[in-house]
């Protein structure tokens, strides 16, 4: 990763010089994540824990599902990076969360944040809510949920569904990345993600992605090993992740006959995928 | 869904007049899922998570599990209905369940039990006849445990496997009917739906679907879909959701080569049933 | 299994003896499991109860997810056996565990044990040294698990993943099985158990079912399956699942394209095995 700039800064020039270098980070990424198999806590959401070991699995991480209160302060030291995905929320999971961001902030450790279903009650919101102080690396939702985060407010959303496209959300996004430092990526038609000043788009990925369970649960997480592999590039490391997990499901579709063995190819496309596929597939530019 | 009588009206008239307008029934219900995407609140076992959440997306619902008992009265009123399996039950998880099941009850939400295993411990058995008297709209499980909450006994079960046939439970599931309010489906070799006073069967699917897990749990989750579409119509809610789902089974046999290509085939072919496969496969008919 | 001799008793001549035995061993338990189909209730951990369940189901088995600490003195006793994961452990799961653990041994049922990550944690360890103490009949763990477990120490492992070779604890599997009185198991390159006395290596499977996360929890879940069918023979039993899950991999491995292709091969494959398949694969032999 030579030669990269830190995000924040000589925001202009970025946008000039960073699209040709994109495809090459996000090989990058994922062939040092393949190299260097980051242990990645995970305290995620029920449904998703099969898919979420499995993506991480796939693309050469290490996946340990540890959530208990008791055992935090052992093992999050450990990681490389902790993952947080408040889906099937209940109040002991919380308190588990609480402590394990407050560690891997202390040890340095990323941490990921997924808020799922932010805005669909006050409980939810409010735990989100702490755990955005709790001073997240990155924080990926869909558009409702990082609507809600950024107002801090109940509302706009189905369910863990998004009622707001990516692009309605990007405002909110750049707010949310300015007040919590945070890097914000909005999945969606497109993926955005800011660092609060830069914004760019990534635009891999199927729509039938979306009639798979915790699929955002699944990039989310592979967010996490992608910071794991760089910490102090959170940014390319975010928007190299959702490439990679969009690609994948680009060459998983061709062979799907629905979305059941849209998640198988997917999964089997991640753990295959090589130079010359990312080299001709990774679409990452510049949002004005 | 004009010309439907009420299930408990006219019930002779029914037998004779209902058996050719099922396949268009069954279509009529799938069409409107997918129109509407209904939000169906799961609080559903761990085993069944992955494939319920799947189940529903590829139906054209929109599944959220949320099951935090702080969390119920702010998000069920939103829902469109309400589904509860026991699976693997615990304490915490039963006060969460009463607690949605109350206020779906409370806000004119259907909701729908799947009492697994209901008659395998005095603690199961007691959760779901206290889950009964909260007025479920409609009751899905297998002989064994229609039979144990029927005679509010613990036995004749094997897990969460059947010892009895569907139809050794056809009286049990009529007096739970009567007893209950609710629909009251028995899935089997034949799956049946009763009101209490008429009797249909479902005649779709295959058996090496109970050699995948959580097939049980999935088309309940179904059958809430269904009837959120259209909670006026229960009874044919109930019918419609068990063939809809055997359809997916009968056409994923077929490529199939075990239970997890089976597994897949069923989530591929449910999210692909067009209106020619339902009206040339829907099998039901009054059980006399 | 005429003519197999306790494994305690005579090990030079078992491990003469024995080797051409193997297969049909293997085949005798598969078949039997398939026939009697054991009741077998599992404790284990949320991102294995998927996988756990579609692995006994496809190997003829009946499991059952029960963990609520108010259901195991109603519903232990009446399983052929019982499987303990701590994989996800907390607080109010590992007490649901040492009860069920405790009316396990006190009504004469075998109970297995998977110690997931026991050095990762104080927690963890304490905990799993405490299940050891409940007599397990067999105990299942990679090498890092194995060892920790053995010197009572935390440390050598990463996350789930284990940091030695199953040959590299085979001391501390025999001094393990001599305290505790388990037959024990080393999952890896080589499959390794032992009774303390005598050590058979498993030679089945493919490397590329490490990439499919909770393998490790199926092949112990198996275990407590084949156990179920001859308790009296756990030595043989765990061996031969073992073994069978291995062919199931080696069988699937030929179709995958990769991790998520394999498990759907993987479990039809376990489905479908047959006598000759068995007999021509199984390749179990005594380790000096």
């Amino acid at each position: 990763m030579e030669n990269s700039n830190t995000p924040s800064e000589c925001e202009s020039e970025i946008h000039q010089e960073i699209q040709p270098q994109w495809p090459q980070k996000v090989w990058e990424f994922l062939s040092k994540l393949r190299q260097t198999s980051p242990l990645i806590q995970c305290i995620t959401n029920f449904v998703s824990m099969d898919i979420v070991a499995n993506t991480l699995l796939s693309a050469g991480a290490s996946p340990a599902m540890v959530h208990a209160a008791d055992e935090v302060a052992d093992f999050t030291p450990q990681v490389h990076a902790l993952y947080i995905n408040v889906g099937t929320l209940s109040d002991h999971w919380l308190a588990a969360m609480k402590r394990a961001a407050a560690i891997a902030a202390h040890n340095g450790k990323p941490w990921v944040l997924d808020p799922v279903a932010a805005g669909s009650s006050g409980f939810r919101l409010r735990a989100c809510l702490d755990l955005v102080q709790l001073r997240p690396t990155v924080i990926r939702g869909n558009g409702s949920e990082i609507i809600a985060l950024s107002r801090a407010a109940v509302g706009g959303t189905k369910g863990a569904d998004s009622m707001h496209d990516s692009v309605d959300a990007l405002e909110a996004a750049k707010s949310l990345a300015q007040s919590s430092s945070a890097i914000v990526a909005v999945s969606g038609a497109v993926d955005i993600v800011t660092d609060g000043q830069q914004v760019i788009g990534a635009y891999n990925g199927v729509p039938m992605m979306q009639k798979v369970t915790a699929t955002g649960c699944s990039v989310t997480a592979l967010i996490a090993a992608f910071v794991a592999v760089d910490p102090t590039h959170a940014f390319e490391a975010t928007a190299s992740a959702l490439s990679t997990f969009g690609i994948a499901g680009e060459l998983g579709v061709h062979m799907a006959k629905g979305p059941a063995s849209l998640r198988v190819n997917l999964i089997d496309s991640l753990y295959g995928l090589d130079e010359e596929t990312i080299l001709g597939h990774a679409k990452i530019s510049p949002l004005s």
